[in-house]
């Protein structure tokens, strides 16, 4: 019942038909991402997901991670597995060409890793922070520190970590402490770092720390971060992992849920001080630390929506198989997936899930274009785009994972309480998507900060005037009007709530910034709900040209118009709370509680 | 940071100035229930609730319930605090007087029954258990039944449980197995149950099961089940607990939460059957069984606002010691709580935990006056609203439960999922509560079935008429006006939806049906909603009066303002989803999936 089954039809649906992937590969670079390719990969990426990764999601659950006098063990089936995912040359699939990766473009990337991701989150979450090292490395490295340290990274037979968390300094990394003390051509680390994914693990032979920390003539706050690459295993000559650099491994974190990913406590400096070489320029950490963030988000988003499909495919199979009771409607016991609210569960989680795809996928459409789009005005205009998705698609996502996932343990009864059943994983496992790589209220803060006043709100005026420019494609392929007329109200309140937000930036700013994630929801329903109508013209057009996969498209039709119907209301109660509510949050003053 | 302090001020508000104790207290039967007396309880309840039950929730998580050799032990602590909760007489606070009890209202119970499962959930649900087994052999039991078990179950010296499912009949008791011959003045029972909460525990000398099982002539499906009262050791004819019956543990489930609660498999009758004795008439056990169970649903509607709170209370606490960044409008760092998006998560919280506690509160109140009520129209209008709203209370607190224990994780970031903390714990455990005792979708069933289809909407009129008669007193109290505004914007929503469920429920089964938990949260906002806005007139005609608690007011009324512009919006989309969202449900169909 916890088989994992790669929804390719639909992943191909949103990459091909919805978003179009022969538009990428006409890029300079991504000529190798044909529609061909594509399939084989995700035949491929299926293969290994349902056969390797899944099989052992439950296990790695059970087992976790260990740490025995100062080393990782990590859960059983996971170091060869780990070594399958190497070999089958998974690591570099988008990594840079120059360091060996395949430099395919998110398009291609973004389902195969949704698959790692929903066959196996714990397992997967080594390789999404290696490749956001070897994106900040790529950024600012020496070439001499690239060529020593990429290849390996790029093919996975070394990974990465992010350092950045210490027990003072969470989302408020101003207050970091550690240090880093030149010494000739490198410098020593001193300090302590939690909460490190895969800080430690017995996959590879070298582990590369990237770690945020302090020069000695550092200004204070954020401005006085720089950023360094940290071996566990110093680097010979030769490129092979030499002498054991000074960083340790003090414990590994119980926590609720991930239990196959081990989350390190580790100590910089006990001997001394650890080897780290700068990364780009001194007290410019947090620049670099936003590009492996950045990437990291997106494939965090990326991971909510993973979780969801996950939950849900157990869900409809329990529902499939669990006969209960005589629905409404029918004359005889019947699975109960006749039964009308697991139908209206069941309905909701695949349409949010859908959602939800095809706004990961389209914001990693809009990072492959800012990256190749030749001309100037459209690499910008979609770096921009690129910019604003970035934080709804991860704190969207995640929230709808969590949400799926919770759903989904419903459908069950009793047996989804049960350990045994598998679905009260999904919901462990997802709880940390919304908290990690910034919580949603940090993705909102970015969102409202950095995307919305900014620029006067012009990168979101693009964005509302993109959705208004499709309904007259929508009414015209002839889409159930409640598709349209959501997407219409929902778009007014968007643009509604943002005008509200940018008036009151300066007068009430803890009140904007209060709204900042009912805003963020907001848009991740409205470019959601977006992508869903667009979804049902592309199939209302495949109907009327003939299709023979009529129920497929039909289906996604009826989805996109149940998304419509039973989940873009939100956003008019969003932009209510937005507008009408800054007073009463104002009157909660901290001594209320 | 996890300790648990009971909030007396909020408690005794609802008690005695929003609702009206005095009012109870003049019924008869419950003239004991003074001001004086419950104030005294409440300190008592409180000092046990903080001082005993709280120190073993964690201890009680970790340590769980365990089954050696056929024996059920729980988690070190949880017998001595049960010996000093049946001492101090707690057991019998609302049970019957003629068999020890004392006979305290439900307006009484209800917080001191919060305080119990908001320290400790999975220690409480043993005399949860016991109280509706209580109920069920008050109201069938044969004198010398009754005599032979309530005064030992009243003052909890045993304890009783509930056998409904088994492994192909969870919400369906039509497809029960086990079987029942007669055999002298008693029965043989045999068969396997699932899911029994305290099944088996090393609390007393003896446990009481109420075991629904077929009669060998029982018609088929529900009509065909009748109640057992099943021992676990015989009683003898002085009372003392003799021979072992037939009843044998199999195994115990490995939860998601309530650890410290033993989930057994009971098997009946492996060595030629268990003694039962019949409660009530053959084949009317669904209907004692209801009797039970109203009384268990009303108790989980409070077990879901009590674990809210305690995730309340700890993630305040956090976020009034955590300091992390410089919150907007302040110049320097500080406590977490300053910052807008704490603060707004909390707001809910808050909110929705005293919603939903004057909810469960008046819930209870309808029941003494359902119960005590002289004057006949009085006491059936008020079983009809009890009836009307025993499913709301169970539907929306304890979804509101798991809805609050998951943002309270939010407040505490990375640390929030470390298990150490102890809010992850409160997830887990509440998150059972939607499901046992009914699921939010039998809730809505039976709301939508047989409270508002059954009689063609009269009880829901009366109700929305009440919430309308309470509009013009609002207003000339002087509450924000967009309480009122938010109230009457509900009760439209609530009168819309109802008249479309009432007048599709012939054609559109299957979609009405559907819409069953959207109506059911509907319903919850509206009531709730209600008496949030009558707290916030008690609190301006107390601040008019001249009252020195002038924080404490000014912040109910603040707090229903909250709950008014953030929360009560949801009752326009949960209209508008059931009224217009009927074809789009209709057109998932299974083969949609």
């Amino acid at each position: 019942m916890n088989d994992y089954r790669a929804p390719l039809r639909d992943m191909a649906f949103v990459v091909k038909e919805l978003l179009g992937l022969a538009q990428i590969s006409r890029l300079p670079g991504f000529g190798d991402a044909t529609d061909d390719l594509f399939d084989a990969i995700q035949e491929e990426s299926a293969r290994f997901s349902e056969g390797v990764l899944a099989p052992l999601n439950r296990s790695g659950d059970l087992e976790g991670a260990h740490l025995t006098e100062g080393v990782v063990h990590t859960a059983p089936g996971f170091k060869e597995a780990y070594d399958q995912f190497v070999t089958g040359g998974w690591n570099g699939l988008t990594g840079p060409t120059e360091f060996g990766g395949q430099g395919l473009p998110n398009l291609v990337g973004a389902p195969v890793e949704e698959m790692w991701h929903a066959a196996n989150m714990a397992f997967t979450l080594c390789p999404l922070l290696t490749r956001g090292a070897v994106e900040a490395i790529r950024a600012a490295g020496t070439p001499e520190l690239q060529a020593r340290f990429l290849p390996a990274m790029v093919a996975g037979r070394w990974t990465g970590t992010m350092n950045l968390t210490e027990p003072q300094a969470g989302s408020d990394l101003a207050a970091l402490r550690t240090r880093a003390v030149p010494e000739g051509d490198h410098y020593r680390i001193t300090g302590q770092k939690i909460f490190i994914t895969y800080g430690d693990q017995d996959f590879t032979e070298n582990i590369v720390h990237l770690v945020l920390a302090r020069l000695p003539d550092a200004p204070p706050g954020v401005k006085g971060i720089s950023l360094f690459v940290v071996p566990k295993f110093l680097v010979r000559a030769d490129g092979s992992p030499g002498e054991r650099n000074d960083v340790r491994t003090v414990s590994l974190e119980h926590k609720l849920g991930i239990h196959g990913s081990p989350t390190c406590v580790l100590a910089y400096g006990d001997a001394g001080g650890a080897v780290g070489y700068l990364l780009g320029q001194p007290h410019c950490g947090l620049e670099l630390m936003f590009i492996m963030m950045n990437a990291a988000r997106f494939s965090v988003g990326v991971q909510g929506l993973a979780i969801a499909d996950r939950a849900y495919q157990g869900a409809l199979a329990y529902a499939r198989e669990r006969i209960q009771g005589v629905p409404v409607g029918m004359t005889e016991r019947a699975p109960i997936l006749h039964h009308p609210d697991v139908r209206r569960i069941l309905s909701g989680i695949k349409a949010r899930v859908e959602a939800c795809r095809a706004l990961a996928y389209h914001a990693g459409q809009m990072l492959d274009c800012a990256h190749a789009e030749p001309d100037p005005a459209r690499r910008a205009a979609a770096q921009a785009r690129s910019d604003l998705l970035t934080p709804i698609v991860k704190g969207f996502c995640t929230e709808s994972g969590v949400w799926a996932a919770n759903e989904a343990i419903q459908v069950y009864g009793g047996m989804g309480y049960i350990e045994e059943t598998g679905a009260a994983q999904y919901l462990r496992d997802a709880r940390i998507t919304t908290i990690y790589e910034g919580t949603t209220a940090i993705q909102a803060n970015d969102l409202v900060g950095r995307k919305l006043l900014r620029d006067g709100g012009a990168m979101v005026r693009a964005l509302c005037q993109d959705v208004r420019d499709s309904l007259p494609g929508l009414r015209a392929a002839g889409v159930p009007e409640s598709i349209p007329a959501a997407l219409e109200r929902a778009v007014l309140a968007a643009e509604k709530a943002s005008t509200h937000l940018l008036a009151s930036a300066a007068g009430h700013p803890g009140a904007v910034f209060g709204a900042g994630v009912p805003y963020l929801h907001l848009m991740g329903w409205l470019v959601s709900g977006w992508l869903m109508a667009r979804s049902a013209e592309v199939a209302a057009r495949a109907l009327a040209a003939g299709t023979v996969e009529t129920d497929f498209y039909r289906t996604k039709i009826a989805t996109a118009r149940f998304y419509a119907e039973h989940g873009m209301g939100q956003c008019d109660v969003l932009c209510a709370t937005i507008v009408e509510g800054g007073a009463s949050f104002d009157a909660m003053a901290a001594a209320s509680f």
